[in-house]
């Protein structure tokens, strides 16, 4: 980046985001800005015309340019209503490709230079020192299967702030939420079995599903409430469902809370029909507000398996997950030890360290309002987009679920926004019967820049060209 | 340790370790020793005889004290002739403790305080390197999912110096060997095939045929030779083998290295039968002599999966291993990705460094002496033992394989043992028809010192106790 518009642009940009300038409020006038900054007039409106272009500023005759604070209409996408009988599950080498990609959750396809998050930098240095301690014949052994005795009870406290009391010895530690999703699959079905999913759900999950020979059956699920329950129940007395998976905070892509009405009745589902319910609860702490209780915290039969880990919250190098798996629970420390026989300790001990000093905590907090911030920034550009679009409003998570006018095929968008140098996750990806084929997951989990803004404004460009 | 004798014992002990002394050598004299080290006699005499009982030392009649170096009579153990059907494999939940414990490999149940050894500082060192030069948005994305090129690359040029030429993109990451060769089963077999192993075998692969519900089948293997090729073929003859998993270069517990002809042969039968190969290589670095080519070097129709890892040649803790997939590989990459998504780069980066600067290699070189003294050790102290033994004397590996008088059954020698602070791993851990009930596998990974020996001494003790 080299012209000084696009300097100055910047600037005003990391002020709106870091709230300098609050939603509503005014910018400095042009004249303020051309003394300040020591620029022309011309420069300083390609700058604000820029901004306003992309929606996050608004010019207001007579008055200046103000911080765009419309109350974003957001109108969320479409449920599904009709439900498909439970079937294998099989997934595309295209859709492979993709979800390895997008599995980066930016808008830009390839990691950005710059100073790493003063979090980060002390998280590394935790796992430094931790390296450091390593005597003896330590590197000799392997760490014992449930994982380090003081991760466990650090990730237990962090529960307990939750309204989940969980002991050490009642969570496994594993190679990331995937692994313990993994893991909970193989220990409580068999193939053939027929696992319930949100719809749209998780890619990650129906991938899961295939490699294990599992048949899926899709419940729908809104960006507002999760999983639709009626939709549910129905499904419950239609087919013999093993185990139900499911994200009630946050839930990617369709960023759901599920409100505590609706986990009571569905732990009443449960129980009633015997599942075993898989708790992905990977997002619960980028929540904006209050971190909501996990699901696992209704649990009275032992029939919830709770799987997490620390990648969408604070590092997805780490590679450091857990499970708490009920009743379950040993058969899943067992696959764990035969699949892999143990995690690393010193990582364990650092990351344990992080969190016993509150450097996790204060990460957790401080991130919240960033990301809250940055989903409105992507709300506000998307609210002056031409075409007709429905999309989530989350309170958590990293991204929202977008609805396009039904002509756009957002598979064939992915391909064409890729040579661009955009990165989108397109809806098919989220389903097991090819539906949301106009939907895509667009990701706020990175602060918005030019290269990101504009990135931005190439796909409305191009969704605008096809539709 | 505290009395001056034993004092002099250790450093005696080190002495016969580094080969300051040669075997058959004449140790200083008594005078020697008394003056050298402001020693009573008593004292000196005390130390001696300790090391003599431990069968280390022989005294010679007017001549003095000398380094214990009888040809060790190392009578191979009995190899199983009879061959059981293929069967489900289980394992009871008192094997699984067992497992937990002695993959530490050690006579001793909890690690030892002391200096790191120079290289794993070394590797810390790089790793921590690595750790401190991730910057921007790095830790918001994943690895890919075949792992880090860079060491992708190292691993292809330290295979190619033992005349297998492998390129990167032929290779994938894994958490260790038992997470490689979890993935090789799961890619390559399905439910109810029957899968060959060694007689004796890894306990690691046995636990792995039991999760995946595959059948297994036991091919007698030999301490010199490896796996019985005889043997082999009539198990092929009489029963549809899908794959065998076989570890040509010092299997624990046989610790044999498989003739050249022995291969040849082996890869003939495997081609005529259509079997998947799965090669467990993780100690072929742990060769005292030159490191022997892989079984995969021989293959000429793509069907050898090499698994392998850092765990037994440098460190457990790292968690790091790789697979060549042969015709399974996309599928093997592809059930990593959706099992764990990927590995820790800076890890990977860290390790590759350590590599890619030669340390990998001095490393191996070093502990290669290291390891046969300490092996040489082990046999010297066990000729000594009283009770009629054979034992194994393998060119590689952390353990040799001893077989007990009939009547010792070493399971419940295990519970007795680990009373008096020793851990050994019984031989029914490495059959799946409860065979081996007179034999164990004994570890000479960690050096000798004064508590090993008396745990060897105590060990002794019990079993003549019971024989």
């Amino acid at each position: 980046m080299t012209y000084r518009y696009q300097q100055l642009e910047q600037w005003l940009l990391q002020g709106i985001q870091e709230q300098r300038w609050q939603p509503g409020g005014r910018l400095p006038s042009i004249r303020e800005l051309c003394s300040q900054k020591s620029l022309s007039k011309a420069t300083v409106m390609h700058a604000l015309q820029r901004l306003e272009a992309l929606g996050l500023v608004e010019a207001r005759p007579k008055s200046g340019y103000f911080v765009t604070c419309r109350p974003v209409q957001t109108q969320a996408p479409a449920v599904p209503t009709q439900i498909a009988a439970p079937r294998p599950v099989t997934v595309s080498d295209v859709l492979l490709d993709i979800m390895r990609r997008s599995a980066a959750f930016d808008l830009l396809p390839t990691p950005q230079a710059g100073d790493l998050p003063h979090s980060l930098v002390t998280l590394n240095r935790c796992i430094g020192r931790a390296l450091r301690r390593q005597k003896g014949n330590d590197y000799q052994y392997y760490d014992e299967p449930a994982g380090d005795g003081a991760l466990r009870e650090q990730i237990a406290v962090h529960a307990s702030r939750r309204g989940w009391s969980v002991s050490p010895e009642q969570l496994c530690i594993t190679s990331g939420c995937q692994h313990a999703l993994f893991l909970a699959l193989m220990a409580s079905c068999e193939r053939g079995d027929v696992v319930a999913v949100e719809s749209p759900g998780f890619y990650g999950v129906l991938q899961l599903l295939a490699q294990l020979g599992l048949q899926g059956v899709e419940v729908p699920s809104s960006s507002d409430q999760g999983m639709d329950l009626d939709a549910f129940e129905q499904v419950l007395t239609r087919w013999k469902v093993k185990a139900c998976i499911v994200s009630p905070a946050f839930a990617t892509p369709s960023g759901a809370l599920m409100p505590p009405a609706a986990r009571l009745r569905l732990m009443a589902l449960a129980n009633r029909h015997d599942l075993v319910v898989i708790e992905d609860d990977i997002y619960a702490d980028t929540a904006f507000g209050v971190i909501p209780d996990p699901l696992k915290a209704l649990d009275t039969e032992d029939r919830v398996i709770l799987c997490s880990s620390l990648s969408k919250s604070l590092s997805r190098d780490l590679r450091l997950g857990w499970v708490s798996g009920a009743r379950w629970h040993e058969r899943i420390q067992h696959l764990k030890l035969v699949t892999q026989l143990a995690s690393s300790r010193y990582l364990q001990q650092g990351v344990s360290d992080f969190m016993a000093d509150g450097s996790y905590a204060t990460h957790v907090r401080r991130q919240r309002t960033e990301l809250r911030n940055r989903r409105d920034q992507l709300l506000s550009a998307l609210a002056s987009w031409p075409m007709d679009i429905r999309v989530s409003r989350p309170e958590g998570g990293l991204a929202v679920w977008l609805e396009l006018p039904e002509p756009v095929d957002t598979l064939s968008l992915y391909h064409r926004a890729l040579e661009q140098g955009v990165v989108i996750t397109p809806g098919p990806l989220f389903s097991i019967t090819g539906q949301f084929g106009n939907c895509l997951r667009m990701s706020f989990a990175h602060p918005w820049d030019n290269s990101r803004l504009e990135a931005l404004a190439r796909l409305a460009t191009l969704i605008e060209r096809i539709g």
